[in-house]
């Protein structure tokens, strides 16, 4: 896998919340939001989001604040969630499950259409209105619709071997929850998941509170 | 809620995963560890790794690398993950099935202790070992054994009701699965996990390589 150096990285994870905010604000029938109302909604300062946003290229009229349409299609863009990306999920597991009832991805044109596992008690099953299919049939499927993202929800065991065959059908996307870190050839792309990176950035959060209140009291 | 400053974001992200390789290479016997082979396990470059870990405040041995039970320590330390969170969880639908699966929680010493739920078809019922109680069961709970941490897996509408009743109950630590952004007192500290947030990663490395693609069209 190559190394490509991602920059701004915590930006890029906000936009989706700004995404669904904008969304939400356009549902009901705002036209325009300032800088300081999404720093409000966003816990974070008023720089950081202008910083923010200012990375999707869109060119802020101070006055007035964001036309709402139009930053939405500015980070729309930005993420390439103006196209429609369709996706594969392996392994409907309870975080598969979590994962098809997602009700946002639809909004940023992610489309898990197919869902494959090996579970015989699972395959046949619909969830979420996907019917599961055996990942023995994953071949014939993906001849049918080539997907461009692969979702790896099964077991760390099992992910190595599921990659190495959504690779060789094609997938050149693979977003990864299992806790494996995966070996693939240089024009694949993965994005590991890892749940527990939240529970670190809030174990860290308390850590500092009980520091500062360690140093409250020996002053 | 306030802004404290957390630098590091995805340095601090990263953690669980070289504390979950460091943990798997300790059961395999291993005694020491070069930040090479942790960069190789990361793919990241040795720098970001050498930088990461020097955020933990261990003093490197450069040329026998680490040893692997003292950067254990480091890593559990700097999280302060040495000591016990205790955690309830609120929610027990597919995501929150998901997290009280999540193997490598008891390596944090994160703790999932309490699970609840409002569906009759939930309560009374065992997931991985917790019994399912309802909501309203919350303060004679917590009575019995206070947790640190609340995670909140309940649907967007119903996520404020939840953190204003686990505050009211004295939480001051919110895990948020949500994709609200919930309103809470100074005193209490919100993650919200945005599961979007590593889609939209995987997003802009593909718009990258796309554009990249295009750019050799054009030379």
């Amino acid at each position: 896998m190559r190394q490509d150096k991602i920059l701004n990285i915590p930006a890029i994870r906000r936009m989706p919340t700004y995404l669904h905010k904008l969304l939400k604000m356009r549902s009901e029938g705002r036209v325009s939001v300032s800088s300081t109302e999404l720093a409000e909604y966003m816990h974070i300062e008023l720089i950081v989001v202008r910083k923010d946003i200012s990375l999707t290229g869109i060119s802020g009229q101070r006055r007035v604040g964001y036309d709402v349409n139009e930053l939405i299609r500015y980070i729309k863009n930005y993420l390439g969630w103006d196209e429609s990306l369709s996706a594969a999920l392996i392994g409907a597991g309870s975080l598969g499950t979590a994962l098809l009832g997602y009700d946002d991805f639809e909004h940023y044109g992610f489309q898990i259409g197919q869902v494959f596992d090996t579970d015989p008690d699972k395959v046949g099953r619909k969830i979420y209105g996907r019917t599961v299919r055996h990942i023995d049939e994953m071949a014939e499927a993906f001849a049918e619709k080539q997907p461009e993202i692969a979702v790896i929800c099964v077991s760390n065991n099992a992910a190595q071997r599921v990659a190495d065959r959504v690779i060789e059908l094609g997938v050149r996307y693979i977003w990864n929850f299992a806790n494996v870190s995966l070996n693939v050839p240089p024009h694949v792309v993965v994005q590991r998941e890892v749940i527990a990176g939240g529970l670190a950035m809030l174990a860290v959060k308390r850590k500092q509170e009980k520091n500062s209140a360690k140093q409250d009291l020996i002053i």
